[in-house]
Protein backbone atom coordinates (compact mmCIF):
# COMPACT_ATOMS: atom_id res chain seq x y z
CA UNK A 1 0.00 0.00 0.00
CA UNK A 2 1.03 3.53 -1.14
CA UNK A 3 2.35 5.06 1.81
CA UNK A 4 0.86 8.53 1.39
CA UNK A 5 -2.75 6.67 1.64
CA UNK A 6 -1.83 5.84 5.56
CA UNK A 7 -4.35 7.05 8.04
CA UNK A 8 -2.91 7.04 11.72
CA UNK A 9 -5.27 5.46 13.94
CA UNK A 10 -2.34 5.25 16.67
CA UNK A 11 0.03 7.91 17.86
CA UNK A 12 1.64 9.08 21.28
CA UNK A 13 4.49 11.01 22.50
CA UNK A 14 7.96 9.62 22.90
CA UNK A 15 10.17 10.76 25.70
CA UNK A 16 13.37 12.16 25.02
CA UNK A 17 16.24 11.44 27.47
CA UNK A 18 19.27 14.11 28.37
CA UNK A 19 21.17 11.22 26.97
CA UNK A 20 19.73 10.95 24.03
CA UNK A 21 21.36 13.83 22.32
CA UNK A 22 25.13 13.87 20.63
CA UNK A 23 27.99 15.85 20.67
CA UNK A 24 26.57 17.81 17.79
CA UNK A 25 23.62 18.53 19.82
CA UNK A 26 21.40 16.53 17.86
CA UNK A 27 19.34 13.26 19.06
CA UNK A 28 21.17 10.33 17.67
CA UNK A 29 20.30 7.89 14.96
CA UNK A 30 20.14 4.79 17.47
CA UNK A 31 17.90 5.87 19.47
CA UNK A 32 14.85 6.75 16.53
CA UNK A 33 14.99 2.57 16.89
CA UNK A 34 14.75 2.65 20.40
CA UNK A 35 11.51 5.21 19.98
CA UNK A 36 10.55 2.84 17.22
CA UNK A 37 10.82 -0.32 19.34
CA UNK A 38 8.59 1.40 22.02
CA UNK A 39 5.63 2.74 20.29
CA UNK A 40 5.28 -0.76 18.21
CA UNK A 41 5.58 -2.67 20.78
CA UNK A 42 2.80 -0.24 22.59
CA UNK A 43 1.01 -0.28 19.31
CA UNK A 44 0.71 -4.37 19.29
CA UNK A 45 -0.18 -4.57 22.91
CA UNK A 46 -3.64 -1.65 21.73
CA UNK A 47 -3.86 -3.69 18.68
CA UNK A 48 -3.55 -7.38 19.48
CA UNK A 49 -3.84 -7.48 23.61
CA UNK A 50 -0.82 -7.67 25.75
CA UNK A 51 -0.58 -11.28 25.66
CA UNK A 52 -0.13 -11.53 22.56
CA UNK A 53 3.85 -11.89 23.34
CA UNK A 54 2.96 -14.94 25.52
CA UNK A 55 3.46 -17.75 22.55
CA UNK A 56 4.31 -16.38 19.73
CA UNK A 57 7.37 -13.82 19.26
CA UNK A 58 8.16 -10.86 16.97
CA UNK A 59 11.53 -10.39 15.50
CA UNK A 60 12.54 -7.74 13.28
CA UNK A 61 13.51 -8.71 9.76
CA UNK A 62 14.18 -5.10 7.77
CA UNK A 63 14.55 -1.55 8.72
CA UNK A 64 13.93 1.25 6.11
CA UNK A 65 14.43 4.46 7.09
CA UNK A 66 14.47 8.17 6.34
CA UNK A 67 15.93 11.00 8.23
CA UNK A 68 14.11 14.36 7.51
CA UNK A 69 15.59 16.99 9.88
CA UNK A 70 17.31 16.51 13.43
CA UNK A 71 15.47 16.31 16.11
CA UNK A 72 16.81 18.35 19.15
CA UNK A 73 16.23 18.22 22.89
CA UNK A 74 14.01 19.03 24.41
CA UNK A 75 11.98 19.08 21.65
CA UNK A 76 8.32 17.00 22.63
CA UNK A 77 7.55 14.42 19.83
CA UNK A 78 5.02 12.02 18.86
CA UNK A 79 4.95 9.02 16.57
CA UNK A 80 2.66 7.59 14.82
CA UNK A 81 2.54 3.93 13.85
CA UNK A 82 -0.03 1.91 11.08
CA UNK A 83 0.27 -1.22 9.53
CA UNK A 84 1.36 -0.82 6.14
CA UNK A 85 1.30 -4.24 4.85
CA UNK A 86 0.28 -8.33 5.60
CA UNK A 87 2.33 -10.93 4.14
CA UNK A 88 1.83 -14.81 5.29
CA UNK A 89 4.64 -15.08 7.55
CA UNK A 90 5.80 -11.36 8.03
CA UNK A 91 4.06 -7.72 8.53
CA UNK A 92 5.26 -4.10 7.85
CA UNK A 93 4.70 -1.11 10.09
CA UNK A 94 4.93 2.34 8.61
CA UNK A 95 6.18 4.94 11.59
CA UNK A 96 7.13 8.45 11.20
CA UNK A 97 8.53 10.85 14.26
CA UNK A 98 6.38 14.02 14.63
CA UNK A 99 7.82 17.19 16.28
CA UNK A 100 4.02 17.91 18.09
CA UNK A 101 4.33 21.82 18.12
CA UNK A 102 5.61 22.31 14.60
CA UNK A 103 3.81 19.24 12.97
CA UNK A 104 7.49 18.67 10.87
CA UNK A 105 7.54 14.99 10.03
CA UNK A 106 11.36 14.09 11.34
CA UNK A 107 11.92 10.85 10.42
CA UNK A 108 9.72 7.80 8.03
CA UNK A 109 10.49 4.13 8.78
CA UNK A 110 9.46 0.64 7.05
CA UNK A 111 10.20 -2.34 9.69
CA UNK A 112 9.21 -5.49 8.35
CA UNK A 113 8.25 -7.54 11.42
CA UNK A 114 8.67 -11.85 11.13
CA UNK A 115 6.09 -13.83 13.97
CA UNK A 116 7.87 -17.08 15.26
CA UNK A 117 6.95 -19.62 18.05
CA UNK A 118 8.50 -19.03 21.15
CA UNK A 119 8.53 -22.44 21.80
CA UNK A 120 10.56 -24.19 18.64
CA UNK A 121 11.97 -21.04 17.20
CA UNK A 122 10.40 -20.84 13.92
CA UNK A 123 8.72 -18.77 11.72
CA UNK A 124 5.35 -18.90 11.61
CA UNK A 125 2.28 -18.04 9.70
CA UNK A 126 0.59 -15.16 11.10
CA UNK A 127 -2.93 -15.82 13.03
CA UNK A 128 -6.03 -14.74 10.72
CA UNK A 129 -7.47 -13.40 13.63
CA UNK A 130 -4.40 -11.59 14.08
CA UNK A 131 -4.78 -10.05 10.47
CA UNK A 132 -8.28 -9.19 11.10
CA UNK A 133 -7.38 -7.06 14.28
CA UNK A 134 -5.40 -5.13 12.61
CA UNK A 135 -7.28 -3.96 9.80
CA UNK A 136 -9.70 -3.46 12.33
CA UNK A 137 -7.47 -1.27 14.59
CA UNK A 138 -6.35 0.86 11.52
CA UNK A 139 -9.69 1.14 10.03
CA UNK A 140 -8.04 -0.04 6.81
CA UNK A 141 -9.76 -3.45 5.66
CA UNK A 142 -7.66 -3.03 2.18
CA UNK A 143 -4.63 -4.78 4.76
CA UNK A 144 -6.57 -8.27 3.90
CA UNK A 145 -6.39 -7.99 0.54
CA UNK A 146 -3.26 -9.92 0.55
CA UNK A 147 -1.80 -9.11 -2.66
CA UNK A 148 2.49 -8.86 -2.45
CA UNK B 1 18.26 18.35 55.48
CA UNK B 2 16.60 14.78 56.52
CA UNK B 3 15.22 13.14 53.70
CA UNK B 4 12.08 12.32 55.44
CA UNK B 5 10.81 15.78 55.59
CA UNK B 6 11.68 16.38 51.95
CA UNK B 7 7.89 18.01 49.94
CA UNK B 8 8.16 17.45 46.60
CA UNK B 9 7.00 19.97 43.74
CA UNK B 10 8.59 18.72 41.15
CA UNK B 11 7.22 15.12 39.84
CA UNK B 12 7.30 14.29 36.55
CA UNK B 13 6.31 10.63 34.69
CA UNK B 14 9.53 8.92 32.86
CA UNK B 15 8.34 6.88 29.95
CA UNK B 16 10.25 3.37 29.63
CA UNK B 17 11.67 1.73 26.78
CA UNK B 18 11.40 -1.47 25.41
CA UNK B 19 14.90 -1.54 25.37
CA UNK B 20 15.27 -0.78 29.06
CA UNK B 21 14.42 -4.07 30.09
CA UNK B 22 17.03 -6.72 30.82
CA UNK B 23 16.72 -10.89 30.45
CA UNK B 24 15.33 -11.20 33.82
CA UNK B 25 12.11 -8.89 33.04
CA UNK B 26 13.93 -6.08 35.09
CA UNK B 27 14.54 -2.51 34.33
CA UNK B 28 18.37 -2.18 34.41
CA UNK B 29 19.84 -0.26 36.79
CA UNK B 30 21.60 1.94 34.14
CA UNK B 31 18.21 3.26 32.90
CA UNK B 32 17.15 4.24 36.49
CA UNK B 33 20.17 7.16 35.93
CA UNK B 34 19.35 7.76 32.47
CA UNK B 35 15.98 8.66 33.87
CA UNK B 36 17.39 10.13 37.10
CA UNK B 37 19.18 12.95 34.95
CA UNK B 38 16.33 13.74 32.22
CA UNK B 39 13.89 14.60 35.04
CA UNK B 40 17.24 16.50 36.73
CA UNK B 41 17.23 18.03 33.40
CA UNK B 42 13.94 19.26 33.38
CA UNK B 43 13.98 20.16 37.26
CA UNK B 44 17.16 22.77 36.73
CA UNK B 45 14.97 24.05 33.39
CA UNK B 46 11.67 24.61 35.45
CA UNK B 47 13.13 25.91 38.57
CA UNK B 48 15.79 28.18 36.98
CA UNK B 49 15.26 28.56 33.18
CA UNK B 50 16.18 27.15 29.89
CA UNK B 51 19.11 29.48 29.92
CA UNK B 52 20.77 27.97 33.11
CA UNK B 53 23.50 25.83 30.73
CA UNK B 54 24.67 28.70 28.86
CA UNK B 55 27.43 30.15 30.76
CA UNK B 56 27.28 27.73 33.87
CA UNK B 57 27.84 23.78 33.65
CA UNK B 58 26.75 21.69 35.79
CA UNK B 59 28.38 18.04 36.64
CA UNK B 60 27.58 14.58 38.55
CA UNK B 61 30.35 14.79 41.77
CA UNK B 62 28.35 11.86 43.54
CA UNK B 63 25.41 9.35 43.40
CA UNK B 64 24.12 7.31 46.04
CA UNK B 65 21.18 4.97 45.15
CA UNK B 66 18.80 2.31 46.65
CA UNK B 67 17.25 0.35 44.86
CA UNK B 68 14.14 -0.86 46.91
CA UNK B 69 12.02 -2.85 44.02
CA UNK B 70 12.26 -3.98 40.92
CA UNK B 71 10.93 -2.18 38.02
CA UNK B 72 9.05 -4.23 35.33
CA UNK B 73 8.01 -2.89 31.59
CA UNK B 74 5.96 -1.41 31.09
CA UNK B 75 4.92 0.31 34.44
CA UNK B 76 3.63 3.86 34.52
CA UNK B 77 6.12 5.47 36.48
CA UNK B 78 7.15 8.80 37.72
CA UNK B 79 10.36 10.87 39.03
CA UNK B 80 10.09 13.29 41.93
CA UNK B 81 12.89 15.65 42.30
CA UNK B 82 13.99 17.99 45.46
CA UNK B 83 16.96 19.99 46.46
CA UNK B 84 18.20 17.82 49.76
CA UNK B 85 21.68 20.30 50.57
CA UNK B 86 23.10 23.38 48.90
CA UNK B 87 26.41 24.32 49.89
CA UNK B 88 28.51 26.81 48.19
CA UNK B 89 29.77 24.92 44.69
CA UNK B 90 27.44 22.01 44.71
CA UNK B 91 23.75 21.18 45.54
CA UNK B 92 22.35 17.89 46.65
CA UNK B 93 19.35 16.47 44.93
CA UNK B 94 16.65 13.90 45.91
CA UNK B 95 15.14 11.95 43.51
CA UNK B 96 12.63 8.59 43.89
CA UNK B 97 10.86 6.57 41.04
CA UNK B 98 7.58 5.73 42.41
CA UNK B 99 4.78 3.17 40.43
CA UNK B 100 2.16 5.54 39.74
CA UNK B 101 -0.40 2.88 39.90
CA UNK B 102 0.53 1.41 43.45
CA UNK B 103 2.69 4.33 45.09
CA UNK B 104 5.18 1.82 45.91
CA UNK B 105 8.65 3.81 46.06
CA UNK B 106 11.16 1.99 43.78
CA UNK B 107 14.44 3.92 44.20
CA UNK B 108 16.05 6.37 45.82
CA UNK B 109 19.05 8.38 44.77
CA UNK B 110 21.10 11.65 45.83
CA UNK B 111 22.84 13.65 43.62
CA UNK B 112 25.55 16.13 44.34
CA UNK B 113 25.99 18.19 41.32
CA UNK B 114 28.96 20.37 41.24
CA UNK B 115 28.70 23.85 38.70
CA UNK B 116 31.48 25.06 36.56
CA UNK B 117 32.06 27.60 34.05
CA UNK B 118 31.71 26.59 30.89
CA UNK B 119 34.86 28.66 29.54
CA UNK B 120 37.23 27.87 31.75
CA UNK B 121 36.42 24.75 32.67
CA UNK B 122 36.69 25.54 36.51
CA UNK B 123 34.03 24.53 39.53
CA UNK B 124 32.48 27.89 40.67
CA UNK B 125 30.40 28.91 43.59
CA UNK B 126 26.56 28.92 43.07
CA UNK B 127 25.17 31.96 42.62
CA UNK B 128 23.15 33.52 45.31
CA UNK B 129 19.97 34.04 43.12
CA UNK B 130 20.47 30.84 41.84
CA UNK B 131 19.66 29.82 45.76
CA UNK B 132 17.07 31.70 46.53
CA UNK B 133 14.93 30.52 43.47
CA UNK B 134 15.93 27.28 43.97
CA UNK B 135 14.73 27.03 47.94
CA UNK B 136 11.59 29.31 46.94
CA UNK B 137 10.84 27.04 44.10
CA UNK B 138 11.02 23.91 46.38
CA UNK B 139 8.81 25.90 48.96
CA UNK B 140 11.73 25.20 51.17
CA UNK B 141 13.62 28.28 53.29
CA UNK B 142 15.55 26.17 55.21
CA UNK B 143 17.85 25.01 52.28
CA UNK B 144 19.30 28.80 52.32
CA UNK B 145 20.99 28.02 55.99
CA UNK B 146 24.24 27.22 54.36
CA UNK B 147 24.49 24.51 57.82
CA UNK B 148 27.01 21.45 56.18
CA UNK C 1 28.70 -0.72 -6.41
CA UNK C 2 27.40 -4.23 -6.09
CA UNK C 3 27.92 -5.14 -1.94
CA UNK C 4 28.82 -8.58 -3.61
CA UNK C 5 32.20 -7.33 -4.60
CA UNK C 6 33.20 -5.31 -1.79
CA UNK C 7 36.40 -6.11 0.18
CA UNK C 8 36.35 -4.64 3.57
CA UNK C 9 39.62 -3.03 4.48
CA UNK C 10 38.14 -2.07 7.63
CA UNK C 11 37.00 -4.60 10.79
CA UNK C 12 36.72 -3.70 14.30
CA UNK C 13 35.52 -5.44 18.22
CA UNK C 14 32.07 -3.93 19.21
CA UNK C 15 31.52 -4.69 22.32
CA UNK C 16 28.29 -6.16 23.97
CA UNK C 17 26.92 -4.42 27.33
CA UNK C 18 24.65 -6.67 29.69
CA UNK C 19 21.98 -4.13 29.12
CA UNK C 20 21.65 -4.50 24.90
CA UNK C 21 19.63 -7.77 26.08
CA UNK C 22 16.27 -7.73 25.71
CA UNK C 23 13.24 -10.10 27.05
CA UNK C 24 13.88 -12.69 24.83
CA UNK C 25 17.81 -12.68 25.31
CA UNK C 26 18.15 -11.20 21.85
CA UNK C 27 20.40 -7.85 21.49
CA UNK C 28 17.73 -5.00 20.37
CA UNK C 29 17.77 -3.88 17.25
CA UNK C 30 18.31 -0.12 17.88
CA UNK C 31 22.14 -1.16 19.76
CA UNK C 32 22.81 -2.80 16.27
CA UNK C 33 22.52 0.94 14.99
CA UNK C 34 24.47 2.52 17.99
CA UNK C 35 27.23 -0.42 17.47
CA UNK C 36 27.60 0.82 13.39
CA UNK C 37 27.41 4.41 14.67
CA UNK C 38 30.38 3.65 17.29
CA UNK C 39 32.62 1.85 13.79
CA UNK C 40 31.46 4.33 11.78
CA UNK C 41 33.28 7.27 13.54
CA UNK C 42 35.99 5.24 14.13
CA UNK C 43 36.37 4.45 10.19
CA UNK C 44 35.87 7.48 9.27
CA UNK C 45 38.84 8.65 12.40
CA UNK C 46 41.15 6.18 10.67
CA UNK C 47 40.43 6.61 7.02
CA UNK C 48 40.23 10.39 6.81
CA UNK C 49 42.05 11.92 10.55
CA UNK C 50 40.55 12.70 13.79
CA UNK C 51 40.32 16.41 12.64
CA UNK C 52 37.65 15.56 9.87
CA UNK C 53 34.20 16.53 12.70
CA UNK C 54 35.70 19.94 12.95
CA UNK C 55 34.93 21.91 10.36
CA UNK C 56 32.60 19.36 8.47
CA UNK C 57 29.56 17.52 9.62
CA UNK C 58 28.02 13.92 8.46
CA UNK C 59 24.50 13.43 9.61
CA UNK C 60 23.04 10.13 8.55
CA UNK C 61 19.95 10.34 5.79
CA UNK C 62 18.92 7.07 4.70
CA UNK C 63 19.26 3.86 6.78
CA UNK C 64 18.59 0.50 5.11
CA UNK C 65 19.14 -2.59 7.46
CA UNK C 66 18.75 -6.64 7.28
CA UNK C 67 18.69 -8.48 10.65
CA UNK C 68 19.33 -12.17 9.20
CA UNK C 69 20.30 -14.30 12.79
CA UNK C 70 19.80 -12.65 16.15
CA UNK C 71 22.73 -11.74 17.95
CA UNK C 72 23.34 -13.38 21.79
CA UNK C 73 24.89 -12.12 24.70
CA UNK C 74 27.89 -12.59 25.19
CA UNK C 75 28.51 -13.16 21.26
CA UNK C 76 31.78 -12.14 20.22
CA UNK C 77 31.33 -10.05 17.12
CA UNK C 78 33.06 -7.68 15.03
CA UNK C 79 32.00 -4.85 12.55
CA UNK C 80 33.21 -4.82 9.03
CA UNK C 81 33.03 -1.07 7.24
CA UNK C 82 33.37 0.03 3.71
CA UNK C 83 32.55 2.28 1.52
CA UNK C 84 29.63 1.46 -1.02
CA UNK C 85 29.21 4.91 -2.98
CA UNK C 86 30.42 8.45 -3.28
CA UNK C 87 28.18 10.91 -4.56
CA UNK C 88 28.45 14.53 -4.84
CA UNK C 89 27.36 15.59 -1.40
CA UNK C 90 27.01 12.30 0.12
CA UNK C 91 28.00 8.67 0.18
CA UNK C 92 27.04 5.73 1.55
CA UNK C 93 28.52 2.96 3.67
CA UNK C 94 28.14 -0.95 4.26
CA UNK C 95 28.58 -2.38 7.39
CA UNK C 96 28.00 -6.04 8.36
CA UNK C 97 27.81 -7.78 12.02
CA UNK C 98 29.83 -10.28 12.16
CA UNK C 99 29.76 -13.28 14.93
CA UNK C 100 33.62 -13.49 15.28
CA UNK C 101 34.03 -17.11 15.82
CA UNK C 102 31.54 -18.77 13.67
CA UNK C 103 31.88 -16.12 11.18
CA UNK C 104 28.11 -15.74 10.44
CA UNK C 105 27.11 -12.61 9.08
CA UNK C 106 23.90 -11.20 11.60
CA UNK C 107 23.52 -8.29 9.90
CA UNK C 108 23.97 -5.86 6.71
CA UNK C 109 23.37 -1.97 6.48
CA UNK C 110 23.48 0.50 4.35
CA UNK C 111 23.89 4.37 5.86
CA UNK C 112 23.67 7.14 3.31
CA UNK C 113 25.78 9.99 5.05
CA UNK C 114 25.50 13.70 3.98
CA UNK C 115 28.33 15.92 4.99
CA UNK C 116 27.64 19.59 6.11
CA UNK C 117 29.11 22.69 6.99
CA UNK C 118 29.74 23.19 10.71
CA UNK C 119 29.06 26.98 10.77
CA UNK C 120 26.15 27.32 8.13
CA UNK C 121 24.23 24.29 9.35
CA UNK C 122 24.09 23.67 5.19
CA UNK C 123 24.95 20.68 2.93
CA UNK C 124 28.11 21.26 1.20
CA UNK C 125 29.83 18.98 -1.60
CA UNK C 126 32.37 16.42 -0.42
CA UNK C 127 35.96 17.34 -0.72
CA UNK C 128 37.55 15.75 -3.36
CA UNK C 129 40.47 15.23 -1.04
CA UNK C 130 38.28 13.11 0.82
CA UNK C 131 36.67 11.10 -1.63
CA UNK C 132 40.67 10.23 -2.73
CA UNK C 133 41.66 9.36 0.68
CA UNK C 134 38.41 7.20 1.01
CA UNK C 135 38.94 5.70 -2.17
CA UNK C 136 42.80 4.57 -1.31
CA UNK C 137 41.56 3.41 2.56
CA UNK C 138 39.50 1.08 1.18
CA UNK C 139 41.75 -0.08 -2.05
CA UNK C 140 38.84 0.58 -4.20
CA UNK C 141 39.69 3.32 -6.89
CA UNK C 142 36.07 2.39 -8.82
CA UNK C 143 34.73 4.74 -5.72
CA UNK C 144 36.18 7.50 -7.72
CA UNK C 145 33.94 6.79 -10.65
CA UNK C 146 30.91 8.58 -9.82
CA UNK C 147 28.38 7.13 -11.66
CA UNK C 148 24.61 6.78 -9.66
CA UNK D 1 37.41 -4.00 53.92
CA UNK D 2 39.63 -0.82 52.63
CA UNK D 3 39.32 0.26 49.22
CA UNK D 4 42.57 1.27 49.78
CA UNK D 5 44.09 -2.08 50.29
CA UNK D 6 41.99 -4.19 47.39
CA UNK D 7 44.53 -5.80 44.93
CA UNK D 8 42.95 -6.17 41.76
CA UNK D 9 42.65 -9.00 39.80
CA UNK D 10 40.19 -8.64 36.92
CA UNK D 11 40.67 -5.67 34.67
CA UNK D 12 38.82 -5.04 30.87
CA UNK D 13 38.36 -2.85 28.35
CA UNK D 14 35.30 -0.92 27.56
CA UNK D 15 34.14 0.06 24.95
CA UNK D 16 33.02 3.58 24.38
CA UNK D 17 30.15 4.26 22.03
CA UNK D 18 29.65 7.16 19.80
CA UNK D 19 26.30 7.98 21.53
CA UNK D 20 27.45 7.68 25.13
CA UNK D 21 28.69 11.22 25.01
CA UNK D 22 26.60 14.54 25.83
CA UNK D 23 26.34 18.01 24.51
CA UNK D 24 29.14 18.87 26.95
CA UNK D 25 31.34 16.09 25.01
CA UNK D 26 31.77 14.33 28.22
CA UNK D 27 30.68 10.65 28.55
CA UNK D 28 26.96 10.79 30.23
CA UNK D 29 27.13 9.67 34.21
CA UNK D 30 24.63 6.76 32.99
CA UNK D 31 26.85 4.94 30.84
CA UNK D 32 29.37 4.49 33.64
CA UNK D 33 26.68 2.48 34.76
CA UNK D 34 26.26 0.15 32.30
CA UNK D 35 29.88 -0.10 31.54
CA UNK D 36 30.12 -1.34 35.55
CA UNK D 37 26.98 -3.48 34.65
CA UNK D 38 28.78 -5.35 31.61
CA UNK D 39 32.35 -5.69 33.58
CA UNK D 40 30.47 -7.14 36.96
CA UNK D 41 28.68 -9.41 34.53
CA UNK D 42 32.12 -10.66 33.20
CA UNK D 43 33.55 -10.76 36.54
CA UNK D 44 31.14 -13.62 37.72
CA UNK D 45 31.61 -15.33 34.88
CA UNK D 46 35.39 -15.08 35.43
CA UNK D 47 35.50 -15.91 39.22
CA UNK D 48 31.82 -18.06 39.34
CA UNK D 49 31.08 -19.72 35.91
CA UNK D 50 28.87 -18.70 33.40
CA UNK D 51 26.27 -21.31 35.06
CA UNK D 52 26.03 -18.87 37.96
CA UNK D 53 22.95 -16.73 36.40
CA UNK D 54 20.85 -20.73 36.07
CA UNK D 55 19.26 -20.94 39.47
CA UNK D 56 20.73 -17.69 41.49
CA UNK D 57 19.88 -14.10 40.19
CA UNK D 58 21.82 -11.07 41.43
CA UNK D 59 20.09 -7.68 41.64
CA UNK D 60 21.72 -4.79 42.33
CA UNK D 61 20.45 -3.71 46.06
CA UNK D 62 22.51 -0.29 46.05
CA UNK D 63 25.30 2.39 44.82
CA UNK D 64 27.72 4.31 45.79
CA UNK D 65 29.77 6.24 43.12
CA UNK D 66 31.86 9.27 42.95
CA UNK D 67 32.83 10.55 39.32
CA UNK D 68 36.36 12.69 40.17
CA UNK D 69 36.88 13.69 35.98
CA UNK D 70 35.21 13.17 32.89
CA UNK D 71 36.03 10.76 30.01
CA UNK D 72 36.21 11.94 26.63
CA UNK D 73 35.46 10.21 23.61
CA UNK D 74 37.20 8.28 22.56
CA UNK D 75 39.30 7.73 25.64
CA UNK D 76 40.59 4.17 25.85
CA UNK D 77 39.26 3.24 29.08
CA UNK D 78 39.84 0.11 31.47
CA UNK D 79 37.31 -0.96 34.40
CA UNK D 80 39.09 -2.94 37.45
CA UNK D 81 36.69 -5.34 39.49
CA UNK D 82 36.88 -6.37 42.99
CA UNK D 83 34.85 -8.01 45.72
CA UNK D 84 35.15 -5.24 48.51
CA UNK D 85 32.77 -7.40 51.62
CA UNK D 86 30.83 -11.05 51.23
CA UNK D 87 28.08 -10.83 53.90
CA UNK D 88 25.76 -13.55 54.30
CA UNK D 89 22.56 -12.69 52.07
CA UNK D 90 25.02 -9.77 49.63
CA UNK D 91 28.55 -9.18 48.70
CA UNK D 92 29.68 -5.09 47.90
CA UNK D 93 31.59 -5.34 44.57
CA UNK D 94 34.21 -2.51 44.43
CA UNK D 95 34.95 -1.03 40.88
CA UNK D 96 37.24 1.74 38.83
CA UNK D 97 37.03 3.34 35.48
CA UNK D 98 41.13 4.02 34.50
CA UNK D 99 41.72 5.68 31.71
CA UNK D 100 44.09 3.01 30.16
CA UNK D 101 47.12 5.63 28.95
CA UNK D 102 47.48 8.03 31.76
CA UNK D 103 46.07 5.29 34.70
CA UNK D 104 43.93 8.65 36.06
CA UNK D 105 41.13 6.68 38.12
CA UNK D 106 38.07 8.45 36.59
CA UNK D 107 35.31 7.00 38.50
CA UNK D 108 34.81 4.65 41.69
CA UNK D 109 31.93 3.06 42.32
CA UNK D 110 30.64 0.28 45.45
CA UNK D 111 27.97 -1.98 44.44
CA UNK D 112 26.10 -4.22 46.74
CA UNK D 113 24.39 -6.94 45.23
CA UNK D 114 21.82 -9.45 46.98
CA UNK D 115 21.58 -13.09 45.61
CA UNK D 116 17.58 -14.54 45.02
CA UNK D 117 16.39 -17.57 43.85
CA UNK D 118 14.98 -16.94 40.42
CA UNK D 119 12.35 -19.84 41.17
CA UNK D 120 10.96 -18.69 44.03
CA UNK D 121 12.12 -14.74 43.40
CA UNK D 122 12.94 -14.81 46.92
CA UNK D 123 16.77 -13.75 48.37
CA UNK D 124 18.90 -16.43 49.79
CA UNK D 125 21.78 -16.84 51.23
CA UNK D 126 25.54 -16.77 49.44
CA UNK D 127 26.06 -20.38 49.01
CA UNK D 128 29.43 -21.42 50.74
CA UNK D 129 31.23 -22.12 47.54
CA UNK D 130 30.23 -19.05 46.05
CA UNK D 131 32.37 -17.12 48.90
CA UNK D 132 35.55 -19.69 49.00
CA UNK D 133 35.66 -19.16 45.12
CA UNK D 134 35.57 -15.47 45.02
CA UNK D 135 37.92 -14.87 47.90
CA UNK D 136 40.55 -17.71 45.09
CA UNK D 137 39.65 -15.62 42.57
CA UNK D 138 40.32 -12.10 44.17
CA UNK D 139 43.24 -14.40 46.35
CA UNK D 140 41.89 -12.30 48.66
CA UNK D 141 41.44 -14.77 51.77
CA UNK D 142 40.15 -11.94 53.98
CA UNK D 143 37.10 -11.95 52.51
CA UNK D 144 35.88 -14.73 54.57
CA UNK D 145 36.08 -12.97 57.67
CA UNK D 146 32.50 -12.39 57.82
CA UNK D 147 32.76 -9.33 59.81
CA UNK D 148 30.31 -6.76 58.83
Amino acid sequence: MDVENIKFQHEMPAQLRFSDVDQFGHVNNSVYFSLFDTCKTIYIFDALGQETFKDVGIVVAHINADFIAPIYYPDEIVIQTAVQHIGTKSFTLYQRVINNRTKEVKCVCQTVMVTFDLKNNKSIEIDQKFKVRLAEFDKNPDLLKNEK
